[in-house]
């Protein structure tokens, strides 16, 4: 399949097409269909019901900035929870912060399965850190019953279509809230800035009836159609425009980040005019 | 044609698929094929050669970030030259200033008459300007023979390849810096971020042979493939990562802009760790 391609199935109006040029794995799981390709732009893509996920190239821009800003806006997170994020790249920076536990629930294993297999750059060696807790399970019946308190929580889902709708409901946040410690947060992507606004809004607001305190903020996803994203932030108290440049450049200075920095934490959430009118209003 | 798609052929290993609804105009120009498309997502687009170069609905991010960040650099700019910009958006953007004259010097009169009649909502009244010279001709030849003085140069061109190669060769930009103004800038569209990173180092090693100052920075433009848009800036002396972010929320404060602001002015410049790395190594 040399010069064959691949086009994103996610963005409605807009489409990302990509060259691939070989397949390494194709799989209909119980929840969706997931396949890994190689492409020369960037490199090895999972692609889950049409849409790509993550790919090796430019997974740091997506998983550092859903890991980092809720992080560093926590004043010291130990005990943090993933929601979805199968691939372990998200795991992957959530382990260079000094926590003490990270559980991670992802509702399909085979996600995890085929990603150690085939996607050992973005996962690294997270899956094997004996911080490390691996749930197989749907993330809204996990926090309904769990008792345990986060500092932090991470929802890598894919859109609201499908295996994930669960994760945008009310409930989940509600939940999510009660979850967590009193310095707690909660990140999550919510959906293309570009063909998703109505998404970006409604996550704001279900976020909104759950947390005092609600900010989105975006980065650019070079694989993802229209190339800009969203994330929304709920916290119980701490404000991500409040956290000390200078304390997250600490932070964060031994990582080897390579998108997020001290002075972008702050760039992020400050959304263009046009942006901050069409989102804010909701 | 409903539900028809086009594929902007600009980008190599990916594209952007957008949906189509109608196609206004097709010409085949002395340099290019040139077509206006309606779309549900942009609004009606001008499509060269097969690559959308810009859309009712996301001109203003590429717009804006092409004129202002030069523009709010230079302490009064009163004489600016654009090369290229047809489609008047950027000369818009330009007049917003309070400036004495705009020279525009665009090769293909069909993009100017084809926008005046199908893209109002892009160049607005910009070519009815009393400040306003148009002059069709080559951009290379015409920074060869010209004997005015310009405070800024905007160059708003297509990919290298085609019409504009002659406007990413050393001799234009030697002859852009002896048209200069002691404080003077000229500004670049220098390629995507995510595919043509090499062009990126050559626009900045060209640049950098007739300017002693370069500097690169990137906004979003959606329906670009990839996304992320690089711009390149070389100067004689003023550095925009020196000007004053009151001054410029000063200068702007009235221009209704939708993308740049006195804070995405600095931000923009900020290149993320995995860029600096690669683009500021050439």
């Amino acid at each position: 399949m040399k010069g064959a391609w691949i086009t994103d199935q996610g963005g409605g109006d807009i489409t990302a097409t990509l060259r691939v040029t070989r397949r390494l794995h194709e799989e209909r799981t119980p929840y969706q269909y997931l396949e890994v390709y190689e492409s020369p732009l960037f490199g090895r893509m999972l692609v889950l019901d049409g849409a790509v996920q993550t790919t090796e190239g430019d997974e740091f821009a997506y998983h550092e900035m859903l890991a980092h800003p809720a992080l560093c806006t926590h004043p010291a997170p130990r005990r943090v929870l993933i929601i979805g994020g199968g691939d372990g790249g998200l795991l992957e920076e959530v382990l260079k912060h000094p926590v003490e536990r990270v559980t991670m629930v992802e509702i399909d294993e085979a996600v995890v399965r085929v990603s150690r297999q085939h996607l050992g750059t973005i996962c690294r060696r997270a899956f094997d850190d004996p911080r490390t807790a691996l749930v197989i399970g749907d993330g809204l019946a996990y926090v309904r019953k769990t008792e345990d308190r986060f500092d932090a929580v991470l929802v890598d889902s894919p859109d609201p279509q499908g295996p994930a709708a669960g994760l945008f409901a009310p409930e989940f946040y509600a939940h999510v809230a009660r979850r967590l410690t009193p310095d707690g947060l909660v990140a999550v992507q919510s959906g293309s800035a570009v063909y998703q606004q109505d998404l970006i809004r409604t996550v704001r607001r279900h976020l909104g009836a759950a947390f005092p305190l609600v900010r989105t903020y975006l980065a650019t996803v070079a694989a993802y159609p229209g190339g800009l994203w969203s994330f929304s932030l709920g916290s119980l108290g701490r404000d991500p425009l409040m956290a000390d440049p200078a304390a997250i450049a600490k932070r964060i200075g031994e990582f080897g980040l390579r998108y997020f920095t001290a002075s972008r934490h702050h760039a992020a959430f400050d959304l263009p005019p046009y942006l901050r009118d069409e989102v804010a209003a909701g």
